[in-house]
């Protein structure tokens, strides 16, 4: 490699994101480096703003820049639904449909025997509490359909039985989703929900 | 999106990098905020570390740190042979080969009378001064196979003719392609540069 030291250091750092391999980093870096008043000076602007600013919601775990998150906060979402996710990009997700008015729970992963991950590490007796504290009336399992998504969905399921209404999203066919593409389990489980027209 | 400001700019500007879209640019900022102090903070200090240094090569394009790049100022690389090539990628990719020893002329980009580019944005004429000045003996054209990249090539091939030995790469199969993927075009040349055994 011709380029010099910081260069290419920069380049083994952004292959180290999600989604970027070395050629593509390379590419990144090169474009990086011809739109540096647009693009470079901002972003890494940005990112040290970022770094010092962002934190998880004490209470839900939610991303954002404050120690409670907007949706914790705000009065208008304590209807008493709370929908559970493993992720922040999960919870994200579920914002951009817009459908769900509730608060959230982010437990920062699922259960993993092999991994050595217990309900400690997942933020669930946190959950317990909320269940209480903000008078939840029902909790949406709004867990990825994996093993260990279902795994994880089951323990809470368990925990919080008689406590609360528990609910799980429906799981059938996706909207514009072809049936010669889709799994055997998907088909089987949209079957077995079929619904009467 | 319960994101605040700033990660949603952030987003934003990640989304605008080559090989990531909206969703993966979610994918990297949450990666980042949560590895913190092992990418978001070094990632941030590089970016403005090369913001500053990063510099074109004044004599032939490269990107490096200096005004003259590494290899324009190593004795070992004038060696007669100057490899032509579109981009600093295709350079970088050339490197990577360590296949060959001479030194680099970058164009940046290529002959395009729809987007009205012509010799003097490529960096020709800073080509055919060198040919003198560093007793340039062989010229190869190591241009994209596209038709604008052959295009680029026909002319500084007649602009050179006469001064200087002028090659190009040799088109053919590639190593560890299959015929049966391999385009017309690509096939019709390997055939008509087909070599006795």
């Amino acid at each position: 490699m011709s380029s010099t030291r910081d260069i290419d250091a920069l380049i083994e750092l952004m292959a180290k994101l999600p989604g970027l391999g070395p050629r593509s980093a390379r590419r990144a870096v090169l474009h990086l480096i011809r739109k540096r008043a647009l693009l470079l000076t901002p972003l890494s602007d940005l990112m040290q703003t970022v770094a010092v600013t962002a934190r998880e919601c004490l209470n839900c775990g939610n991303v954002g820049t404050a120690d409670v998150c907007d949706i914790c906060t705000s009065e208008k979402r304590a209807n008493g639904e709370l929908c559970v996710v493993e992720d922040v990009a999960d919870l994200w997700a579920m914002e951009r449909s817009g459908v769900f008015k509730g608060r959230y729970h982010v437990l920062g992963g699922t259960l993993s025997a092999l991994d050595a991950i217990g309900p400690q590490e997942l933020r669930i007796p946190r959950l317990v509490d909320r269940i209480d504290t903000e008078s939840v009336t029902e909790v949406i399992l709004a867990l990825n359909a994996t093993i260990d998504g279902q795994t994880t969905a089951h323990y809470i399921a368990d925990q919080l039985e008689g406590r609360v209404r528990l609910t799980s999203l429906a799981q059938g066919v996706p909207i514009g989703g072809e049936l010669d593409y889709l799994d055997d389990g998907t088909i089987t489980a949209a079957m077995h929900a079929r619904k009467s027209l």
